[in-house]
């Protein structure tokens, strides 16, 4: 039986990064994975397979506003779509193997096989046709989360489906109700409208992704429904059933599916995405053994380090629950490998960023103005429309925006909340700056690329600057 | 006669900037333009209408990618570049709106007509129908460049053109010369590649783009020559002549041309772009009245101020030489307009960032590895391919690559070099970086969404940090 420093169970990015981290400090580490790739829901089947498809889509669209005499690009949506689902395969790949690569070379050994408890310090990895049995000083749980399937959803893979099956899709629905407007629903909701799929997207409060700025979730959810897509907030799905087709309607499987909600409304489409909430992936581990229990949603509690009620064993990554970004993921694995190996690591709440790849992209960091008004902080706000600068005019982006919160007294930049094209990677920018602790006059004496969209940051404290002298 | 506290001549990136800078500092400002529009080059044949173009190629190449299906693509190139030109039109006009909303705003009366000086004080804005007069406590030029035409090339507008023209091209050449590796010889080299036209760059020096990093350099050359550019390097034109088209072969013009290079090359193309230095638009401005002169290239030499030889006569942009980019002349004007009126400002030399709009873009911040080994600083440097990265995948960038230098001790960050998708947008992260004199272990501890091309600024980092405990 083979005994390690660290026994990492799950190769997403939680346990990449605790893994390679165990390495680094020279520890001897081994990754369980059940499937036969590494990677996890991040790789195989959530984050990069749903951005393949993203890229793929914007693509198709830059070329119509390029190429404007193409008028029949819808009706060869369905083809488009396909090739899409097949581009995915080739990111997807060379990403398992970017991975793979990465424990091969920190020396990190991978054992196929489901994860399960045997005694707190001792894992069986049960493979297919063999159990492999090790011992740790520490193990990090980073299993990840499954699609919630109530049972009374009638799933079938084709017209009622998870966000797991949608990549899977043999062809691509005329009409769609996705239930959930949180990350995961918000996303696909946008890119199905964007491919041109007539989409109905029910919630049950009274917004979309209730952690982000609300001027910005209002200009998506304005972008949505002028773009045709029907929001139904603060509604319930009471029940959801297969049906026969209209007549005169064809769908690939045959039905289409209707969903009741509780006020009484009855929505029909040719597919269902049910997208409410995840399920931490947590079932065959056999916790109890380790002394340990989930939460109703499959979910680990965690110390403000990681660790759970039994301190040598730490979970990390969407088991433990918000904000479940692959990104966020990365680095409470890393933290975590710091912290059982006592290395020293900075903590950097204050500067995580979120990201949202919807269509338009929406990403923040730093505080959102429902907290500062809540917790009393003074601050002022500086907005810059991605049409007012000329970038922003070359991509034609008439939507995008970009929004600082400043200090009212210090000036120092508090939050930064963007929704518009490159609105992940521009955050980085505002990042760095309340990293830094700068004042909104850091942006006005930058010199930004011209064109750019970093202008906006000098548009936004010019713009902030301006209200601020006007009181 | 009207007096101002400021009299600007042209309304270019630096004039625009310089009036409205003024004119915030409650000063009387007038801005004499020769054009019917406002905007000088930057907006009306240069900067903005060839990024304008070149977002339009991006895009149609974009969608060769998301629909391999479509084979044809070349042979609808010249419809495709006629409507591109046609598509720069209106992002020209909405650039003019914003800039004239600008001067609008601010109170800034505009004088159309050619700036001359009477004398130091006075100057007369020479209209079609009418001359005004107007005088001035302080004048700012920023009249700009034009194209070097030499006498000994045949321009004719459509066989031998500048790059005011390559815009007005009724259509696109199957083989462009381009003269000169600088910035706007290099972008339109590698955009007119991108539309498949089979290009060949001559120039003097044994490099092109003499002022960025080398490692970009070479990686930009590989891929243009890769992608069946000939780059032509120490190479100079002697003669440039019209010829009648080889048998079988029709130009739009009806000839052909042959550059005959010193080392007895002849180069046969159906087009030849001439773009060798750039001219002080200085000619009309008279400006032996106002006591001044002007190089052997019609440029106003002025001090670390912007000020002339004549106090009280400022000059930024493109007229003064180096670096002659829309985002320095900006910042140039603004800086001029603070002095004069003794306003403080912070002057930002070490943190202006490059940016080069070739296919793939260029960008850079800080300082170059020549420059650090010729001031004997010691650094290391970290590298992040865009492959290495998800993001850099699902884009499919291949040549994609950023640089971190860091001074080996302190592991402060000196220099940022991009090339590859996106690099003008993300030189900004770390030019914040350097503004706060952040060492690399900030970029190892942030959290970086995922996927975003930011990531490689953790990567490099890390590549860095290897590298130093390697030593």
């Amino acid at each position: 039986m083979r005994h390690y420093d660290l026994c990492v169970i799950g190769s997403g990015p939680a346990g990449q990064r605790a893994a390679i981290q165990a390495s680094k400090l020279g520890k001897s580490v081994c990754v369980v994975e059940r499937r036969e790739v590494v990677g996890g829901v991040a790789i195989n089947t959530g984050t990069i397979p749903s951005k393949a498809m993203r890229e793929a889509i914007l693509r198709a669209g830059g070329h119509k506003a390029a190429m404007p005499t193409v008028t029949d690009f819808f009706s060869a949506r369905n083809a488009l779509f396909t090739s899409l689902l097949g581009s995915c395969q080739e990111v997807i790949k060379a990403e398992v193997e970017l991975v793979r690569g990465h424990f091969d070379r920190n020396g990190v050994d991978i054992v196929t096989g489901v994860g399960q408890f045997r005694d707190e310090h001792t894992i069986d990895a049960i493979g297919e046709n063999a159990t492999t049995t090790l011992t740790a000083d520490f193990v990090m749980i980073g299993v990840g989360t499954n699609p919630s399937k109530p049972g009374s959803m009638p799933f079938d893979g084709k017209t009622v489906i998870s966000s797991d099956e949608i990549l899977k899709l043999p062809y691509l629905p005329k009409s769609m109700i996705v239930v959930g407007g949180g990350v995961i629903g918000t996303e696909y909701a946008s890119m199905l409208q964007a491919l041109g799929v007539k989409v109905t997207l029910i919630e049950g409060r009274t917004r979309l992704l209730d952690f982000v700025d609300s001027e910005i979730v209002e200009a998506l959810q304005y972008h949505l429904r002028s773009n045709g897509a029907t929001l139904r907030m603060g509604e319930k799905v009471v029940t959801v059933r297969l049906v026969e087709p209209l007549s005169g309607v064809r769908t690939p499987s045959g039905s289409q599916v209707e969903a009741v909600l509780e006020s009484g409304k009855a929505i029909r489409a040719d597919c269902l995405l049910y997208a409410v909430g995840r399920q931490g992936a947590t079932d065959g581990l056999n916790l109890g053994a380790a002394g340990l229990a989930v939460d109703n949603r499959g979910r680990i509690k965690v110390n403000q380090f990681y660790q759970t009620d039994v301190p040598h064993i730490y979970a990390a990554g969407d088991v433990i629950g918000f904000p479940a970004l692959a990104s966020t993921s990365l680095e409470q694995g890393r933290q975590a490998a710091c912290h059982m190996f006592k290395h020293p690591f900075e903590r950097v709440e204050e500067t995580l960023p979120y990201g949202i790849y919807s269509i338009p992209e929406i990403s923040m960091v730093g505080w959102t103005e429902e907290r500062l008004t809540a917790e009393g902080v003074p601050y002022e706000s500086g907005i810059a429309h991605y049409r007012e600068i000329a970038r922003g005019q070359l991509l034609g982006d008439e939507i995008g925006m970009l929004k600082l919160l400043i200090h009212q007294d210090s000036h120092v930049i508090l939050g930064v909340h963007i929704i518009g094209t490159g609105a992940t990677e521009l955050v980085h920018i505002g990042q760095s700056a309340i990293a830094f602790k700068a004042t909104v006059e850091h942006f006005v004496n930058t010199v930004f690329n011209y064109p750019t969209l970093a202008e906006c940051y000098k548009t936004a404290a010019f713009n902030a600057l301006n209200k601020l002298r006007a009181v």
